[in-house]
């Protein structure tokens, strides 16, 4: 279906038989790659990375060269949106982003506007294109955003929080203003993925890493239909192939069949639901993504051999599998367990389609 | 059934009718009341106050001066039996509970034993023998400890984690460890319970707050086999009243059932199901106790009363429903916001029941 050499993680995305189950890793281009820490001090901040074409593209070919990984995913972060809305984004050691200018009044969130993706986010779309040059058609690479909530909670919070008391407190008092900013915010992060599909992403993936924070009514009113209004935006096809997309809302186990059911191609997983019975769930309405606990990587080679084939057992020989783990790997993971993790992925799944 | 001029709570947990949906509040005693702080400040340290009997139980009484309350709980902490195991617990400001020494090496864990409830942890037994005199027969009190695997999750960490690295290393490194820290700790909890039955606890719950971070398969190994351990070793009458038991895993939506089905007399939930659907789920076998997001009690009064109602609307009319939020209740929530929740969930609950 492609000129690609590897297409498996797409095929396996529209739920297409592969011959092998695909794997990549969340945040698979991150510190626990020595090699990405030597670029990282080179670039400076974590956001100097981000915004350099060419060291972002160092860092995303970085896991290919170590790893028999199926896809790239453009190196990045989930907020660059409400940074280039005027928000700030910063990070600080250890404890993550942060915006200088967070939402604290009504005039500020009134005044909220779409960010052209070709001003302020042309850094991304330079790097997506100098990426695609650079993996010459070996692998796909993967574009993504922060969902409308997610994007929300750190606007209003200012950074991560440990109970989201601001965001809440407006989403039950003024919830008009509220269903402002992710109405802004959808349009806007479905600006720039479709902008980083027409720069050359062959597949999209919306984080929702802050959904499962909510209570299944409050999901359904402030996220779930954004991520649909997102999906329905986006950009199905281009220069005659499928590009296909996933949404991930972490946390969001109990909501799968509503999350199945918004259009979307693909779901990922958190590594707290069994990936046998989200399968039953969801049948062959979509692919899922997932969803291996990242703290595996941790053990020794033998259980994680253990542990990632009983996560191929639970799916089973169905097509429509990518192997992900369920959150982003830990920065503290030694680089040998993500060899035993590919290298068990791809000989265990060919052995369950009946290959050898 | 009992003496106690008000037993909604007890009966509510043993699914028989009530007048009203009972309500409290996991933290009711808390810093959120003023005179609560006021205490701990004449205290010292948090262990200082759980430790004076007569201190605990003057906090323990503070909200049910202030708010219709239908049941009193125990003021301690759950972390009370590793403490009296020999590691030490001690509160950091804003860091929460820590252990100065946390399981490190396999000698420790070796030679864990249970602690006798009539001696390092004789503090609590005496607090609760004071709380009901102090209660004086007018509603009743709860009793609780951590699970088996949450006290495991800060007894090897040594505090809370943002990713629980160290006990899921060990949990796939040296899982018979793990076992052996577990059964241990599981003997310890029961014994711990009962001694709280036998000074006069009138139910008991058991907080597995960190279930929730495993994946299903761990959950099913770790948690869920300790928690039923500990639940078939309760007492379960005393002076010929029944003392119901209640389970809460937070974050256990997905393994409601599993749950439901160790034998236990209801289950907690946290804000993320919607208890309609849950309780479709479980049918008779289990009262459910739950489930308002603690946030929503930052909203105005309007908001508040309309999210409680959806709550009780979404159990109906059934027996078997204790009104609670779904995590404790936040240090920075308004009081009044508690009496406006408290009042709602009482006259609702008759409405909905056909009364007035």
């Amino acid at each position: 279906m492609s000129r690609l050499r590897n297409d498996t993680f797409l095929r396996a995305l529209l739920r297409e038989p592969t011959e092998h189950t695909p794997i990549w890793l969340m945040r698979q281009a991150g510190r626990y790659l020595p090699e990405y820490c030597e670029t990282r001090r080179r670039a400076g901040s974590f956001m100097d990375l981000c915004k350099n074409p060419a060291l972002a593209c160092e860092v995303t070919l970085q896991p290919l060269a170590r790893y028999n990984l199926d896809a790239a995913i453009l190196f990045s972060d989930i907020l660059t949106v409400p940074d280039a809305m005027g928000l700030g984004l910063y990070f600080t050691e250890g404890e993550g982003p942060r915006f200088e200018r967070p939402l604290r009044d009504e005039w500020e969130i009134r005044n909220l506007s779409v960010p052209d993706p070709h001003a302020e986010l042309q850094y991304v779309m330079n790097a997506v294109a100098e990426i695609r040059r650079a993996l010459d058609d070996s692998v796909p690479l993967i574009g993504f955003s922060g969902s409308p909530w997610t994007l929300a909670c750190y606007m209003v919070e200012g950074a991560s929080s440990s109970d989201y008391r601001k965001i809440k407190t407006l989403a039950y008092s003024r919830p008009d203003l509220l269903h402002h900013i992710l109405s802004v915010t959808s349009d806007a992060v479905v600006a720039y993925l479709n902008a980083q599909i027409e720069s050359g992403v062959q597949a999209v993936m919306v984080f929702d890493s802050w959904g499962g924070v909510l209570s299944e009514d409050a999901y359904r009113t402030f996220s779930l239909p954004y991520l649909q209004r997102v999906v329905e935006g986006l950009t199905r096809e281009r220069d005659g192939q499928r590009v296909p997309n996933i949404v991930f809302t972490k946390g969001g186990g109990l909501w799968l069949e509503a999350i199945a059911g918004i259009g979307c191609d693909a779901v990922g997983l958190d590594w707290t639901m069994d990936i046998g019975r989200a399968r039953e769930l969801v049948g062959e309405r979509v692919a899922l993504q997932g969803n291996l606990d990242p703290n595996v990587l941790f053990a020794p080679p033998e259980a994680i051999a253990t542990e990632a084939r009983k996560v191929l057992d639970a799916y089973g020989p169905h097509a429509g599998h990518v192997f992900n783990l369920g959150h982003g790997i830990s920065q503290h993971t030694p680089p040998e367990a993500v060899s035993v993790l590919v290298d068990t992925v791809h000989a265990h799944s060919r052995k369950l389609r009946g290959g050898v």
